[in-house]
């Protein structure tokens, strides 16, 4: 009998990680453990008590999540092996007997205020606003009665996890808002090439070479492998020094990609590698990634027979 | 009589910004007023209650701003007259009668607690972090005895600020730490140029147009302007969409850094122009500028003979 | 009155050059004077001897005409001001009384005989070839009877000039064959814009500077502004030492163009500009142009106002 | 017993590229034949005629040698297995008797008149040029009786071959003047790299797409691989239609280059490898040559790494 999965993930339950934890189903059995922080979540798998990790790793509205991006480009390497796609939907919570009109302040995460900031101004124009460490521990402490204030943003699934009722729902900015999870395993393979992969990468540049951005650019381009995001973060050493996050399209196994990472690994003060995994939300273009393949197998015959033979007809 | 100049930062008193906003010696008479957020800070600047305001931009340890950049994008154009470079110090403060012994929970800003994270864990590895707004209020709470904490991470000075004891001095992980503030202004035309110069930029990219970046750091480099810095930061709209912020070396004035701006403000879908500025810490060379200057007429002075004579000798 | 125009050409009569410069229809009165080479041509006009010369420049089967490229590239500047393209066709001529099966020697220039090559050894299998300095040359000497060859291969004109008989027409091994000419000026400002404009450039690459060709290319593709053909030759001074003869699409009073070659004269060793004259065969694109330059315009506006008053809105 | 080796080469006897061949110095017993042109020659080696053939391929003053440029590009496939840069030493032979001021007609091949053209003008202002096939040719016409011209411009060597006399020694006008041989050979592996080697390619663009030219130059430099020469030559099919003769640092060998012609075999509508052979007159640097291999297999190993076990170490 295999042992049940056991799953780290950035809680306190009944936050959006838990929902996009679920959203793969885990198998039965599966143990969901919520850590206080993203870098707790992670440390669980690097020191064992974990097999996998869910965590926010990029957000429509607010970016890039920086605890993650700085904890992946630090310490023991971990590497993404799914990703999950979310819409973020936020109501506002409170306990029962509250109405609208009874409240002056308002407790959430600072990701939660940024993305419901218009609704927040024009529908509570008075009301004050308390950070909390999560959505959830927002409901949470407004449940057991230890909160400064009178009402949650929340995750919508945070009301029935605490008891709270529901003053007003779908109040984010933007209704399109969608947060991206990513699944984090102590290294391992990739898993195998589906035409519509991701690789994750983060990259240092040395700084005392100009156009040194550029050049990890051409990289990327000269191979035909196209970026999909970068982000800078601080490396923290000095004011300007940043290293960068990059998201491609394509596998680590894909022949562009393989080549293009080696020309990073050579260009770059450092590379580390984050994973290769199926992209969420994207059809498979398996013909596509067979072609980029051929034309590189292709050209490497070529150079093996003009190798052995000084031509190649 | 000339009015006197009144100035908005990002408060509260006691802050790091302030000490930045002194050491820019304003005149006697005016007026320093602390704002709660850098947004209202950057507010009272457009509304007129304030000539200037002092923010933090960038921070050698937690990188950009969000607050700072996502504001200067959006809202009415503000733009950078000067920056001012600021050692970073923290101090850990306390109520008279508290040793360090008794600390088992500590208040401050969440860029501070990143800056001392392993200070924290060797000299208090017990001890619980709770979030608040600034360094000050962290102080402030403290002194006022609302705060939820023993302890609080703030600048030194703001032991003086609100009758604080210093419990530990110079306490940051980075003793090299430094944070960069702007001095922002309502629409004005750039100081003189003075060799030292550099100028701030957001670029947003043409999503449909893969090698869009590199594009943008093709006009930089085609005309020899060095870029320093460059942040990316989500537009907010879909995920994966970053706009750019930009400093680059040299002033607006500069025949490179107005062609570059130009071929930037053709290529992009947006550019807006956030200032040409002196900076901070770097010695003026001003035959270089004038070097590259006289490159650029010469080349001009050229054309315009070919154009009206049909070649130049 | 005025003087009526006097025209060198690359002769001697009867040769592709006159046809080329007859098909611009000469106003009567013209005179129109041949000279045994290119460079005697072109010194004519230097010397003031002629007002224009209309000479080869590039054939679609030899390529660029040397003696053409490297006259223009020294000596005192002259510009081309028109171009004229034409189809090649060549005939196998001979005197009276000979017939086909008479011909053991051919004798015509270099070019000719590189583009009938498959044709001859078809026809001719056994003949032998006989340089001549040009095709009319082979022709004349052919009539007056000093030729050492039987037949002469020129174009089919030179039969009527030179009272010879048409043994073969139409006897070049590629029907689309076609010849470039250019009609050179001392310097005078370029014909106005027409929206399918050619420009000519002579680029002289910095040697101690790996990647300086790359850099011209970058200074065209940066802004835009299409190559057409770039041609190789030697600067005489070393192995390995090549000038660029680049032509590109536009107008050197296009904004693209313009500014690109600024761009050039800044990275290159120098740059001697050759013309800006209607493109041959290709219909105008006024609409497209007015599209570039208006892109340029609007991006010189907004930075003036960016100078100006610190901010575009 | 191995057969004697047999040469092709450009002749007649007493060129400059016999001299080239003789100073690879060929084994006793070998055959050395001279052919009447760079074809012939080359052609003999493809038939089996011979096993190798010596050819001029550029010249410091007339650049590339465009038959044989061409004849490289077309026909069964021919490696260059070696160089040889020889000094190029005109002298002005006569048949005996004959002196100086009695020329009044001097006759050679046209690249000897080009490099001669400053000394003829200043020495016999009045002397007309007769072309030849060759320098030799033209002495050796002039010892039968059969040229049309009373001197002739040739090697030195060709007046012992001759049997006439020197008019005048080291007439070129560039004393630097050199020219560079190759010796051809049906298509065999390159010899072993010595890091001082030198590839040569023939690129042909896809003409249907702008840029293409700097995508070849970017496969290059995006390997840090040297070009030394391009040259262009007309494909013959269109006007502006030019394939890219291309020299670089290294060899196919060369874990950069070999990736370097990968990418160029991917990115050109055809890629013609024309040989990896030692550079004459560079001094080898094995070092460096070590050193960037190493720097690529690095890079292998550590990809193999992250795509056998997720992560490199």
């Amino acid at each position: 009998m295999t042992e049940p999965t056991t799953y780290a993930y950035f809680g306190p339950a009944g936050t959006f990680t838990e929902a996009a934890l679920r959203s793969t189903s885990p198998a039965e059995g599966s143990v969901l453990t919520p850590y206080a922080t993203v870098p707790l979540a992670l440390d669980a798998v690097r020191g064992g008590a974990a097999d996998l990790a869910m965590v926010p790793i990029e957000n429509s509205v607010e970016g890039a999540v920086p605890a993650t991006l700085d904890d992946l480009a630090g310490g023991a390497p971990l590497v993404i092996t799914a990703e999950v796609l979310l819409p973020v939907n936020f109501a506002l919570l409170a306990r029962r007997g509250t109405s609208l009109d009874d409240v002056r302040r308002v407790g959430t995460h600072p990701h939660a205020e940024a993305q419901c900031r218009r609704w927040l101004s024009q529908t509570l124009p008075g009301a004050a606003y308390v950070t909390a460490s999560s959505t959830a521990a927002a409901a949470e402490a407004l449940a057991t009665g230890t909160a400064a204030y009178d009402a949650a943003l929340s995750a919508r699934i945070a009301a029935t996890t605490y008891g709270l009722e529901v003053l007003a729902d779908q109040v984010g900015d933007n209704p399109d808002a969608v947060t991206r999870f990513a699944l984090l395993s102590r290294p391992v393979p990739p898993p195998l090439p589906t035409g519509a992969d991701r690789t994750t990468l983060v990259c240092y540049i040395r700084h005392d070479h100009p156009g040194a951005l550029m050049q990890i650019l051409e990289e990327l381009s000269v191979r035909g492998v196209n970026m999909t995001t970068i982000v800078s973060r601080p490396t923290g050493e000095r004011l300007g020094h940043y290293r960068f996050f990059i998201d491609c399209d394509g596998h680590v196994d894909d022949a562009p990609v393989g080549e293009a990472l080696m020309g990073l690994r050579r260009v770059c003060a450092e590379v580390r590698y984050l994973g290769s995994y199926r992209r969420a939300g994207v059809a498979p273009a398996p013909a596509e990634r067979a072609q980029a393949d051929a034309r590189f197998r292709e050209a490497q015959a070529w150079l093996a027979r003009v190798r052995e033979e000084g031509a190649a007809y």
